[in-house]
């Protein structure tokens, strides 16, 4: 493993907002630091920090693929609270959501709109 | 949007006992009027309202494509709920989900059968 | 394995117009004469001949969950054929393919769209 | 049916270059003119048509998600042709394919770059 | 059904510390005796039982598979608590869950490795 | 991008005999050297080179993922080719791919057969 790599990874994690992520890795941290450390590496490290997209269009995208799937609800409102970090709107991750009805049908679209509620009313009460 | 089409939806769902589906519409409401809108509009209002298949065919594919898929337990249970309530019976839920582990393997059927054991349970608590 | 659940499910293949099936098992014969084996006793003799779901209820379910899956378009061409043998018509198989638009996504429809058409044809050449 | 929403749905499939989506449908139209109309009026007229989100974004945000599923390869190939119609440059659609790779697997992305790279060469082939 | 290979299901479970199986089919014991009796038969008394592979080869593809689905959360646990059984050690369970980030994506290794962890904290305060 | 981590990668390769998958990174060369180097330096320099499993191991617990998942025959194809290079027999092949049966359903281990049904009989030509 590589210490740059790594130490790239936490600043891209930082610049993405990226306590979520950072809060789910750390409570893998004692049964396996090899895959949270690839996870900070490889994903943030070498993909995400790539200058080929801006963070708010990756994020738009992760929402889409996770919404779609369907099978990573804890990831999903990650990756929200992230899209949020990196200046989506709520209204734009809402319209996001909605159109995965489209490509992967209703109940992945109302699930992922529950995954968005549960992250947006988090947000306002750390507000209020 | 379109009134009338939501309010076939509306009478569809009524028709279909989408107590359930209603329930869980509502919780979304305030995040998201458009997606409930639309849930109504077209799945019900547009599609399940098509004349071409009786109510009870039309709910034992829902049923057998949700626990195929394993993605939407909370829709599973709405969809069992409503499958009872156009006239299956608890026979007919079980076995096309036995039929599921075919076609995508047991844990899939027996999550499925776990979801229905969850509505006949609540629905025995609402009669006792 | 036993002789008598697999001339049960021979019989069963046969009562529900498996020619399809039997041509894609014996298609892998060579490879493993196991596996076809298990397909025809456990799939075919001990679950598709139980008594609790008519035959065509049965194939409606298939052809939902095979739609939505969207991974086995072998397996669903097979089953909208069989379904035809059953009983079901061309614009039920057509309905619950629209329908599972809303379980699955439009591109998991069409495809199931496409799947049946091509079904259809191929039955047309036959006839003419 | 609406006339109004399939119109609108045709001018939202043209102004997003929907010449691939179209050719698709088409081949349907002799099986089901009802799953294609569905297609044009509640995907293109009632959703892709919504002000909320830049036509560019939706189109990445759609190759994401079919990336991800990988349940079909005709629609990706068909989004990614109309992710070039509507300004996104075949570096950003290789970068959203790449990041793919984290959220579904190295299998989803190098078919979805497979996918990319058929869409190109065509393209390619008709300039030449 | 089959007493016998019912009874050869159980050693067979028996033999693969599968308790946690057997926990999970007796709670859907009152539902459905049917489905737990298929998987008793049919996983274990025909196809697990099987003398091609070793438990412990069995095992791992059974958690590599359920790790890369990420739709039945319940049974991949059951099953790492049984790889444990038949001689897997955690590091290999482990490095198992890693590997699939490459075929299903981080996000399914990451609740993959949250499973184990469930898993290793139950046994160690067994232990304790 | 780091030239050690892609020269152990390609080593990685070489072991375990990917000639397959070099042959499927070559074909999308010219689209995206980026995505062929990721998979290289990360898939098998830094995952599938770590010592905590055998190749054997990894590659069953590799075909059994994409026998399961269902959504990428290419890749299940070599990896099955890699499984008879790292010392996996044809019968634990077909044994792992019929165990998949019980996990992801009847179409998923029939397709998966039919892959290694195709593996095999190149080997068969390349030998005659």
């Amino acid at each position: 493993m590589s210490e740059e790599r790594y130490q790239q990874g936490i600043a891209q994690l930082e610049e993405m907002g990226g306590t979520p992520v950072l809060a789910m890795l750390e409570q893998l941290q004692d049964t396996t630091s090899d895959l949270t450390r690839f996870t900070v590496e490889f994903a943030y490290g070498d993909i995400l920090s790539r200058p080929g997209l801006d963070l708010r269009t990756r994020q738009i995208a992760t929402v889409a693929a996770l919404t779609a799937l369907g099978t990573a609800p804890v990831q999903l409102r990650a990756h929200i609270d992230m899209a949020l970090s990196v200046g989506c709107t709520r209204d734009e991750i809402k319209e996001i959501i909605i159109q995965m009805a489209l490509y992967a049908g209703f109940p992945a679209a109302l699930n992922g709109m529950a995954a968005a509620q549960e992250v947006f009313r988090v947000k306002d009460k750390k507000v209020a």
